[in-house]
């Protein structure tokens, strides 16, 4: 077995990490808001502010994300995610990304984003 | 193109590798379980065991899981999902981890995971 | 913060790169078929097609796939996925694979693939 120091940030408590780090490659939880009554550009602002804070944790930035899974619960909100977005990617460090419809845990969330960077 | 080698173990013939290695890091296909009559807990269980098993194939432990995506068939199943989970997850390694809802390859699986893992 | 290069393929300008590649990982988008109004078939072809060109222009082939996850709108698709897929995959390089059903961002899209690969 390699012995490549696991970095674990602190999630919830018996279930997940918030963020795992192995070899300068950070896997983040999927990230959902916390304000579920939110519309789609409020609750996926404060998906971006929980992935920017997660980043910092461990050490990066958004600047350094390399892949994205978006998790919609209904393509209505495409739209208005994408302006979202928009504003809050680096335009110079674009990810790949992947957008799909899901359910989520709970009706009121709109949206989920599990996220892939480097340190 | 690099040449680090790439091992793969044997999972559905002509489809998928059941796990692959690369630059120690592993990938393990998105497992379901064997026995579809069985509750959330029985269904868990087996995954639970599965995964176990490809991880062990490769030489690691659910101690270095860095990544779980989890499909669950209906979020019914969230809380007994859950409570097989806290008892089988190593609770000084929690991976990240989203958590969705998805319809499977059939109606009678209720849970399938793709995790990635550390040597 | 580690100083790896990231290199990202231009992909849809303001939202994503086409492939991403940080320590010889490279990082798809979520890949759809153009031609919407095409069977499982030519949608799967299509985005097989599409994932090649992708990984060449990293610099790298099918023949290094890692891991796949594999988006179908119905499971209806599913056999027709599978052969279409039996005869593009390099059978002596299976990837881990995971496929769920979700629905894509238009009703006639049948199939999103979003792959990671080694160079």
């Amino acid at each position: 077995m390699a012995s490549d120091t696991i970095l674990r940030l602190p999630g919830t408590p018996g279930q997940f990490a918030k963020a795992v780090v192995c070899r300068d490659t950070a896997y983040l939880a999927g990230i959902i808001p916390n304000r579920w009554e939110a519309d789609i550009a409020g609750q996926a602002q404060e998906v971006f502010s929980r992935i920017d804070a997660a980043l910092e944790e461990v050490g990066t930035t958004r600047a350094r994300l390399l892949s994205l899974t978006v998790y919609l619960r209904s393509f209505e909100d495409y739209d208005g995610f994408r302006t979202a977005y928009e504003q809050w990617i680096d335009q110079d460090a674009l990810p790949a990304r992947a957008t799909v419809r899901a359910d989520l845990r709970d009706p009121r969330i709109r949206i989920e984003i599990m996220a892939i960077a480097s340190l």
